[in-house]
């Protein structure tokens, strides 16, 4: 595979060199994973000036509708929208929020934008490697904000948080305990919340949402020195297409503020290197399970801690130790 | 501190002794860390017979309700009940779900029973490991009924059915749109869904959820060689105190037939297994910030990455490289 020739047409707004690159980069082949580190080093460009929201809710909440709306609104005012989704799904079964593309049919078709379903994927660290780059990747490719959907399942909402710029909740309108619904670490992560479906018969108990959504949010403290007024509560219509421009100019006011701040860039910095960190975690099990002798005693040590003779923690200090002091030990 | 003396106290029923042990498993402090991989060593018996049953549930359902008197049903049959918790609460600020003692008065008061609240903790895998450790010290101290509590946030509830042998899930009725409220994963690992609240007005309606649940359990396979009509749902009511018998004996029936095809001592076996994979996991990140050489050459490469000059990926791939290959470098 010619890499430079792949960057290349990728910067070039290729959108096969895009699909492929992101493919090579959801791949975890020892070949892929040094020819995906050699394209990001290639690509990397810190200066580059995008923007990068979160959005979470659960099914049915109205999200695809939401994404398309305000996916066309932003490329029809010029700019070039990616989507990527993170899916936990299940441990067991597996699955794709974005699987479907007919969920966004006209933002799908739209030339400006770029939608790329989550990768079918058990183990949510590595989803999140794969997001992260493929973010990278759009971005290298031209698309200047991109949005990364998921789910309120598992971890996969502070993951996401922890790759984009600003992280925003869309919320079905709820009944008197609609708060209860929503997860405490959610609200604290969450810069924005948006109650969907303010519209026909759900206008007003959207607001009502809204309105206690704006009281809980009074009570949890704001970031520091961010843009005065967030976490902010607004009503939206996907389907009537009102509120879309003005949670975007909440979205875009929120970055403007933390780029003159110099917020964004720590929260960007911050980021890095907390994946950094999950890269080191993840390539040391690699290596346990890649090394044969290493790979056979920590079997053999599996094996006992599973017949109850050893106990976990024990066990692992055991082959910690071997390990990384080896010039104790004969190997 | 006499390690001795303390397992001795522990398996003689000694409560204050007991608090202290999971008191020492919880603490991070590396003489505290040796003393409980000691104890535990000391205290380990793989042949116990115990039952330790996982139960979930957001906050609202009346999972306290329940869990007290199915407590007082079990130590009024002679049982000796423990109650433990594992709290995912927020990364941002802590919590604990069972830092209420009086929640279960009763229970809490009942010298059959042991009531611990889950550590206030952020990171979630220490949580897992504490909670595990604090499950072996009810166990060696006689209390062979071991129920542990979670809330329906995170990746709580799969890390308390990878420590359990039967998993629980405690729901209240729903509208139409009731099945949308359970994670998917969550209905994969549950053995039993319980619709609480089957009582009075609401009585008709929990029926109603009990059939859309028992009808889109039929649709998932169970785990080969289980007893036959698991998963199962039924209804209770731990205020009306219906159904709390049943509850118990689907519970037990479940355990006797994993326990005589064998299932249960595999369940246990790969448990263990993946807990030393985890510990081994942890254990690794924890010697990458203790040995100083290494921390900071992790220190200078976040920098990098931090600004952006390195990718997370790469930068982790070039520690890896020198630290578990440190003879083809001079150090």
């Amino acid at each position: 595979m010619d890499i430079h020739d792949l960057a290349r047409r990728l910067q070039d707004g290729d959108r096969r060199a895009l699909s492929r690159a992101i493919t090579l980069v959801e791949s975890s082949r020892a070949d892929h994973r040094k020819a995906a580190a050699e394209l990001l080093g290639r690509l990397a460009d810190p200066r580059r000036d995008t923007i990068r929201i979160g959005l979470s809710g659960t099914p049915g909440v109205g999200k695809s509708t939401f994404i398309e709306r305000l996916g066309l609104a932003l490329t029809g005012a010029g700019h070039r929208v990616a989507v990527l989704a993170v899916d936990p799904s299940s441990t067991r079964s597996g699955g794709s929020i974005l699987g479907d593309k007919t969920r966004m049919e006209r933002l799908a078709r739209d030339p400006a934008a770029f939608i790329r379903p989550s990768p079918s994927q058990t183990e949510l660290g590595g989803v999140a490697r794969r997001t992260r780059e493929a973010i990278a990747l759009v971005e290298a490719a031209g698309f200047r904000t991109v949005i990364v959907e998921t789910v309120g399942v598992g971890q996969s909402e502070t993951l996401v948080s922890r790759m984009t710029d600003i992280f925003a909740l869309l919320l079905a309108p709820g009944g008197g305990d609609s708060l209860q619904g929503v997860k405490r670490g959610i609200m604290e992560i969450a810069d924005l919340i948006l109650v969907n479906k303010a519209d026909g018969a759900m206008k007003e108990q959207a607001e009502a949402t809204r309105t206690d959504y704006a009281g809980a949010l009074r009570l949890m403290r704001g970031r520091e020195g961010d843009a005065p007024g967030f976490p902010k509560a607004l009503t939206v219509s996907a389907l009537a297409e009102t509120g879309i421009a003005e949670a975007w100019e909440e979205i875009a006011a929120l970055d403007r503020h933390r780029r003159t701040s110099g917020a964004r860039d720590r929260i960007r910095a911050g980021q890095n290197r907390h994946w950094f960190e999950e890269a080191v975690r993840h390539g040391l099990m690699a290596h346990l399970t890649s090394d044969p002798a290493t790979a056979a005693r920590m079997e053999a040590l599996g094996d006992a801690v599973a017949e109850g003779t050893e106990a976990p923690a024990a066990a692992a200090e055991r082959l910690l130790r071997d390990l990384l002091s080896p010039g104790e030990e004969a190997r």
